[in-house]
């Protein structure tokens, strides 16, 4: 049986299942979830994953959430290149699995809601943008690239796990498109050694990279129109 | 070199990495960093680890921070008993990771929350407690635990990756206990799958558990004298 996959690429951890997939050939069936319809609080999808959440896999019965969980299982699972998550060097799957812990309270949360605070929030709701909800994200954010430099990037290391890209390098790069759907790449470009490595994991990732990211060029263009009648940020 | 484990007991996620280190009778060396002087943004902490944050490690000058990641790394490392993380059993794996990254945002995130609005903040800040937080904590605890009776702990699973106890449910107790620190156990005592899961798990962790946990009979015995003089929550 192939193995299903429950996404809507409007979703980063989403994204960096799908890229993971195909660049490494396994087949697969999307089962398309709509976040916007709400249909991740149906009744059938509660059945397959009662926390209602993306992505969700499942392989041959056996039902997997949680992005960083389901990278692994796929990479060890379908015997994938070593880079990707590499079986028999500890201290490189531990520095991995250091990053992709770390982003969930730091890239990811901080990103994400400085996107929906500058974007999705006001849209959605009609409301004007909170400047103070803003300032602490973009805050944040700043801490987050510093650190991202200063430690997961340090000794010049061209990777996070260090010669060639894995798991953490492509979650990382997902999470942080959530800046460039809201014109705040800005944070990225003027930090040297964090944008030569987003260089490096976009060129790894072609051309899935930007087939996954068609809905975030949509929505940049969407903000773009929209903060030209706003007061600048 | 003796591993070198940088924590202060106050944070759960180094009583987790304690109490692992305890059973499985690793030799370690505590390095002291209190977190109410401050110590984690010492210069010389920074020099280990520049995002300033416990638990970290040291293992012959390979510095790990994140404890989903120590615990990990530990586990193979000095190659522990086969439950904490089966080290052939690929789904066993995957239902550990599951939670250990679903926590980050749920567990550990919301009732770290609470914990702090009802008393760390009003507390240290000498202000009153922000009604609407607690609720809106106490509401995400409230589904936390009831997504792990129907998703972690689904067909009376004793352990969330099966028949024994594993990393996961040692972290997924550690972070339960700020509840305990602010007298809010009722959230677990009220869900009589997570209530019999929490008592199987402490069981399991003895006498390491109580041992780690001396903090948070302190702090739980100063939080009921300092609600015994507040209106009633």
């Amino acid at each position: 049986m192939v193995l299903g996959f429950y996404c809507d690429l409007l979703s980063q951890p989403c994204r960096a299942v799908y890229i993971f997939l195909k660049m490494n050939k396994i087949p697969f069936e999307v089962k398309s979830v709509s976040l916007l319809r709400g249909d991740n609080h149906n009744k059938d999808f509660r059945k397959v994953s009662p926390i209602g959440r993306l992505p969700v896999i499942e392989d041959g019965g056996f039902i997997l959430t949680e992005c960083v969980a389901i990278l692994k299982y796929l990479a060890v699972k379908y015997n994938v290149p070593d880079h990707w998550y590499p079986r028999t060097d500890l201290k490189a799957q531990a520095r991995i699995d250091e990053y992709m812990n770390y982003q969930h309270l730091n890239t990811r949360t901080n990103m994400a809601m400085l996107f929906q605070n500058l974007w999705l929030l006001p849209m959605m709701l009609n409301r004007p943008i909170d400047r103070k909800k803003v300032d602490r994200y973009s805050n944040n954010v700043g801490v987050v690239i510093h650190q991202i430099d200063e430690y997961f990037l340090k000794d010049n290391r061209p990777f996070i796990a260090g010669d060639n890209i894995s798991l953490a390098d492509l979650l990382g790069l997902c999470e942080m498109m959530q800046l460039y759907a809201c014109c705040q790449e800005k944070f990225i470009e003027s930090n040297p050694k964090v944008n030569a490595w987003a260089e490096r994991v976009k060129l790894k990732l072609a051309p899935y990279f930007d087939e996954a990211n068609v809905e975030v060029n949509i929505t940049r263009d969407k903000f773009m129109k929209s903060a030209a009648t706003q007061p600048k940020l």
